[in-house]
């Protein structure tokens, strides 16, 4: 057994993340590539979770190649890291089916997902609450704590409301391990969560940044289509020569979080004293997008396209990753007696 | 596409079947192998299933291989059919998370085994009606509709008690090829129901002869245990020199299923007639089962050394199963848009 810890972080295949994915999630995941040379950093695309709600064959691959392509582009070193298709280990989906046998429904009848779509169902006057509820979606813990066990995962990074999705992990782990301990053991996976509330973005309409709400910039919007999305952003009609408040501005608060210190110390003086308009701020954050963004979105546009080397990329994540989930299913098959 | 038929026949794992499943499952099963040219017959050990009953590792072992060497010492013959384990194709896995995303679960609450535990619950006083049940019970049926679709079966022959899991596969690959159909779609199967009531061996007590109920004669007992079963099933008091009612008898009946039919007449006849005693049934009896399980029962010693051919035989199956399976979720994942 190698000494060395393993941070596993799954990546949702929904479409291309948004800057407020960028700043609460896929910099600080990147972060832990970082950790030192006893960490493995594993990063995984749910891929078949997406498939729970994309019945469109041309959206979901789409969708996954774009999500790879910003997370590579937005700085994921594959040499240095493992990054792979869920779909392209299936040794998941055997230990999914195992899991299953050591995992009570009881467990599940709980998952905050599944009741959540119970309570949206009573709400609406459903007499079948499981209405629309399918059992990629109900059994979606049981996957994921296959996910998290086949690579023997220490550590999940992930935010306070995925919390649950690492303790049913655990608990399974230690459901097995009771059973089958004297064989063999999961390593038993432990969350990592965010110090404080984390970076919230704010999205154009002031709400939480997020794609439900549709008020999202996504990463790698082409430029002109950037610029038009920033001069839409909603602010008060404070006359220009009027003192204004930053914090109540959300161009004022996205750029606070992509310019340098000086530069939004500077700004803030500017709106505080008068004289600044909230179209200079949607300017300056403009800029301050763009220089962030624009050699990222160059690398985006190369992966993203149909021959880039993406594939083998992910080839050899995946095959990488299979080494290690091969390992495992081997042990945990003779433990269980299927070897 | 082949022209060709393919039926496929589940064989639970849950050690060496007796007697009654030898005239109720095994040999109606193998005749299928001479169903002609145009039939491709398919026989997988449901070894996953048992994982939800069997937690000892030894005994899960011990099980798969004795019922394997069962069905091929009764004649399977492994290069005319394919046998193999439902773990051999772990293809069945992930198409087993892919139908997941296709069925409702309200499919699932109906299903009769999970519908069974819950009464069981309900009677028992227990406030949790899931208590016990686990995840593997509640999948199963969509286990089982990956292992019927992942071979693209047509026929499966089952029991009527089975009826149900045939008809949920068929709806899911509905489903399925509702959402899909456009680029792929599933043979839709069905069930091959035994005509009539199908041979009921009666067990040593007289009631069906099931495991459960502790009342049956294993096949391959060895000869001297198999005599001291046999003398030991419970017979009436009539005297020796009465006459008897031949069908009243366990004996008989059991002696009516394996011997010839002229043996059967004549032996009827004399306890009719009276001065023929019950012990001379068992006798007849016991030499009749000795002499036709008596090859298989070798042939089944050979196998289920641990040195035998069988597992060169169960993986030679595997992977011409694989073949199949591989070819099938090849076609599901483009369908998807996962490849």
């Amino acid at each position: 057994m190698a000494a060395t810890t393993t941070y596993l972080t799954g990546i949702q295949t929904s479409g291309m993340p948004h800057i407020g994915n960028y700043v609460g999630a896929i910099q600080p995941a990147l972060t832990l590539a970082d950790s030192g040379p006893d960490v493995e950093s594993m990063y995984f695309l749910a891929d078949y979770h997406s498939l729970n709600s994309t019945k469109d064959p041309q959206k979901l691959r789409e969708d996954i190649r774009s999500v790879a392509a910003t997370w590579l582009a937005c700085g994921l070193d594959p040499t240095r890291t493992i990054l792979y298709r869920q779909s392209g280990v299936p040794e998941v989906f055997e230990l999914a089916t195992i899991l299953s046998t050591v995992t009570a429904k009881g467990l599940m009848n709980r998952a905050h997902a599944y009741k959540a779509a119970r309570d949206r169902n009573a709400e609406a006057g459903s007499a079948d609450l499981d209405a629309g509820v399918n059992m990629g979606l109900f059994n979606y813990p049981i996957l994921m704590a296959a996910d998290i066990l086949v690579m023997e995962t220490n550590y999940v990074p992930v935010g306070r409301d995925q919390a649950q999705h690492i303790e049913y992990a655990a608990d399974i782990a230690g459901a097995f391990n009771h059973l089958y301990g004297e064989n063999y053991g999961f390593p038993v996976p432990q969350g990592r969560y965010p110090e404080g509330e984390g970076s919230v973005l704010p999205g154009i309409d002031g709400r939480k940044m997020s794609k439900s709400y549709d008020n999202h910039i996504p990463i790698f919007l082409p430029e002109n289509r950037l610029k038009k999305l920033v001069r839409r952003i909603p602010t008060d009609s404070t006359p220009v020569a009027e003192p204004k408040d930053p914090d109540s501005s959300v161009p004022f608060r996205l750029y606070e979080q992509f310019a340098d210190a000086d530069q939004v110390a500077a700004m803030r003086k500017r709106l505080e004293a008068g004289g600044t308009g909230w179209g200079e701020v949607k300017d300056a954050l403009f800029e301050t997008l763009n220089a962030t963004f624009a050699g990222m979105r160059e690398r985006y546009e190369q992966l993203v396209a149909a021959d880039s080397e993406l594939d083998d990329i992910l080839a050899d994540g995946a095959e990488r990753a299979r080494t290690r989930a091969r390992a495992t299913l081997a042990r945990v098959r003779y433990a269980i007696g299927m070897d």
